[in-house]
């Protein structure tokens, strides 16, 4: 059955697939040290346009976060987020795991304002007990947002110049970076967000790869011993061939802009047709899609198609998910306009 | 000066330093099997009409915040608390520390309500991806809570009839546990909620004693080598004598009651005196009252009496705390009212 | 140049990489859920002989480690391992970061006995004091273990039987498990071991996968809330279909042990080549095998060959090791074998 | 009954329970900023000569030891002690609790050697996969050690200028700082100690006082936010005055050494007695000391005296610790005489 469930039910981008096999029978190093994983972190500086950065491949996003944030962390502090931040609500704990708080701060379509980060930090400062409350170490936003909404650069740079007045870095989310950074409403590009953050993450398992998260340290920041911490977290792969080969396709001939802009195309469309179907649809410039649908509708699509029920809105309908990705066909489309036109 | 700041700005009560005096030359057990100790424990049962309880004696309340919830947690699970819970705001991250995230659900002057935790859990087990979220393990709340306001019986109950339903424990923090029970608006005592909970902990520190606090587990259901979890936690006195002693003191001849109910006379007096002074003072029937006095007024009071700036109410206001206790003395009232009349 | 350095060097096993190939194209579910996994499952738990075993998979050995061991201990306990155990060593602290002591007791050519096994327990609950140490909780084993020997069917009944006598888990690291099941000398198979323990893994990432280790609860007997626990350790994937699919082909046609036997065969050869060329030989029947090479005769090698050098002997000597895996050819064997006749 | 079990079996020492007492009635800041805390720092201060040291005061050595190296170490890093080191085996995994491993050398009557430490130095870094390692972070000693040893300040020297070279911090656990000093082998003072090593404690537990341990970061040398370090381990006493006046008690008129000296020479006095009778007694020049009796001489004293049965020797005998204190009386002394000649 045709999907819109997630954008990670598909295998890997045909490219990435390729390159696999092609590299299957050579020897390589491991643990980071393989010459693709070498390649792919050349590619990724020069696409960043960051020629210190330090990079290094994880396998998920979840992982990715909990290492991060504990590797940039001491261990007293604590990471702000909005409520909605995918580490506050769908990581089963793994950042309070390593002993860190996540100090929550209100979303706004889920993301954070600079408004309410200086508000925080303002009322958390003339707190005189603030020596028994966790002190904040590192600001987490995401890029796109869980509920597919991004940043603008000047919402970003403004979160950004707080961060760098306060002396905590920010990290960036990426685990979406790409439909993000394609959107038409996205009014920077990669190597400018590179440049406005202290490290961040290139999603690859949501993007065309079959596992893998690019992190990276644009100015050779990474933390003293962050192999060491991959280590301790249960992220380290032996066979790094495997994110290596993967982010080195990526990261060829334009392949991961390509794949993300080709997401954004579909995401369109999409909304086009639930608007002539007179659905009422979420505001969002990337591949996710949130669209209201009774009860009634939701049974009728649910037996054509695959997608995600979100959260109930009211007795009679619920908001449900519908995503693109670099995998969604024109045959998808289609199978979801005839199923539309049933309604 | 004389000092409403907090009620541990005192030294022991008379009777708990003259027993520490009197059993000062005596040898004894140690890591909480000396006599006391055990005299301390009965006294307790009885007071709390639990023959079968399990008691320990630990030093301070964030400490014993930790050991009992991630004693009583098993390694994944996190902790219900209002966002106002001490764990969540004052006791920077000792929850966190031991892995266990701090789950919030709105506070009512302090208070959990039943429908909110009901709420929360509908909507936690409804929500198809919960197995990517932290798994409530067990239910916190304080009496009275941080804002010195207190639980009814059938408040307590309610939320307890839902934590038995959902076969989650429930903690109560009680470091003031005497001035809540002692308030002329509570309409239950010890037994009443040793009978109600799970997991509670009578306060020594703010109570009367030098430190020290007791947990109590009512039905012999402390958690299988709980001894082993102090421990761990660095929570373990070797002179447990000093807790013994203290606790057995205040279990003699209702002294716990006795100094609580003192507290809250002290307490009833100033809410006159601030009163009749036509200050805005916040509904507490507790030992902790909260003021809202005028940055003049603040100034004149401060060269006076010792008390704590709470939060800012607007620009020329901020919310103040007086704090009564065992300690608190008629004089320390005549003081108040005279500098009360001077504003 | 041919490498014998470990067995994580190469790519996929070409049967693996086949049936990623010919899935690719097929949506799926996730996080386990995906139809590969499922099948993985049914094979596995048929090669094992335990219908009803519960089965994950997650990505690599360390993170397997830590979280099987963090998800059956309770907070407060500890795993017992030998002192060369590879989670006391090589594992970076990953098991004490979840909070866990590693205990250790004295390795035997990598083996626990038995008998040190008893004499810890004994020594342990003897001591008055042991509510002051660490309490074990499950006892780990590697098989094969980091030396590359194996334990004897009675050897391993010896351990379980006073694992079930302690009431502690016995849980079994397999990262190399069928280059020890192919042994010549193993006097066991799978079904017989996972009767014997209480939780293993089964290594996919060093016997032909990409990435992926299955970890097999024998008997229905995984911890309440394994998933969550997997996403806390950030060990869940959102594609789980790449290791359900790589698991799924080693568990066609016998290929897992297949391609172990052969490269058990490779190894035999190796040894007769080594002991032809009069250099020092440890004991081993696995794919690991450790030879004494003068600086000299590795600076030689070391030209033509690649190799891991383990550790120092002497002044002029040191321990080296050579690895063979499913992925090692006769010309491997050549190149090695010319090699050591211009020593 | 005259008890020889630990230096924790008694009250305060007469002077300290005063000094409660003539405090009792005052107020006092908390959380550390009361006077006697300030008073109490600046004679620690002046006795170490160590005129910008920062001091703090925990409750418990367990408590103390986990506060100190985790707030020292870095998330990944772990503690290199000794294999009888009371971190690694009377702390019920205190240390593990908060993330880090404790590695293990050698131990030669309860003491590190330079010469394990450079050795274990030089075979970390020597070892390539030292990344996949716990990276030492602070080296833990004790002084006096479990077994009543002291070092020499050539030995610790030693150790401190590895430590040096290392550039790894060294603590030192002086839960009997004061019993160790006072040994008439040791050829140091306490500003000799202060100045040769980079954080230790002086123990007030075991050393007259009801609790509370002294952490002395020489040289202004605290870790960041320690006071938030010692509230997130829950090691912050609200009512700070009771460390405050005994510490201050302690250190006024030389009464931390002379009552110290007291237990020496006890203990020298029991040395003496166990000699004529003959009974195998283990070198300790302080105020813990080790015999061997046989069951038959064992079941005898235990009628007359309190004592600790240490370890199994052989079928037949044990090895026993008996404790002086600042607390044992000549009538101690007699009665332990008295008994002796009965065997």
């Amino acid at each position: 059955m045709t999907s819109f469930e997630s954008d990670y039910n598909n295998g890997a981008h045909p490219f990435v697939l390729r390159q696999l096999i092609e590299t299957n029978n050579s020897n390589s190093s491991s643990y980071g040290s393989d010459i693709w994983s070498e390649q792919a972190r050349q590619k990724i500086r020069k696409a960043c346009q960051t020629p210190d950065a330090d990079i290094y491949f994880l396998v998920g996003g979840t992982q990715t976060n909990a290492t991060v944030i504990d590797g940039v962390l001491t261990g007293y502090e604590g990471v702000i987020a909005v409520e909605s931040g995918h580490i506050n609500v769908h990581e089963s704990g793994a950042v309070e795991a390593f002993g860190h708080k996540v100090i929550t701060i209100p979303a706004h379509n889920g993301k954070m304002t600079a408004e309410d980060l200086r508000a925080f930090h303002n009322r958390f400062y003339a707190d005189s007990s603030y020596e028994h409350m966790v002190i904040p170490g590192i600001v987490y936003i995401t890029m796109p947002t869980e509920l597919g909404t991004i940043y603008n650069a000047s919402e970003i740079e403004a979160i950004y110049n707080l961060c760098q007045e306060y002396e905590i870095p920010l990290y960036i989310d990426g685990a979406r970076l790409g439909y993000g950074l394609m959107s038409e409403k996205c009014d920077f590009d990669l190597p400018w967000l590179a440049h406005h953050c202290d490290v961040f993450y290139i999603g690859g398992t949501k993007q065309g790869a079959l596992c893998g998260e690019a992190v990276v340290f644009p100015r050779n920041n990474a933390p003293r011993h962050f192999f060491n911490i991959i280590k301790q977290h249960g992220a380290l792969m032996a066979k790094s061939r495997l994110a290596g080969v993967q982010f080195d396709a990526l990261f060829t001939d334009n392949l991961y802009f390509d794949l993300s802009k080709h997401a954004i195309n579909k995401a369109m469309q999409l909304r086009q047709l639930f608007s002539e179907a007179n659905i009422p649809i979420k505001e969002s410039p990337t591949n996710q899609q949130f669209v209201t649908l009774s009860h009634q509708q939701m049974e009728y699509l649910k037996s054509k198609i695959l997608f995600e029920t979100w959260e109930p809105v009211d007795e009679t309908h619920s908001l449900c998910r519908f995503v693109t990705s670099w995998a969604t066909t024109d045959e998808d489309m289609n199978l979801l306009s005839e199923a539309l036109k049933q309604l």
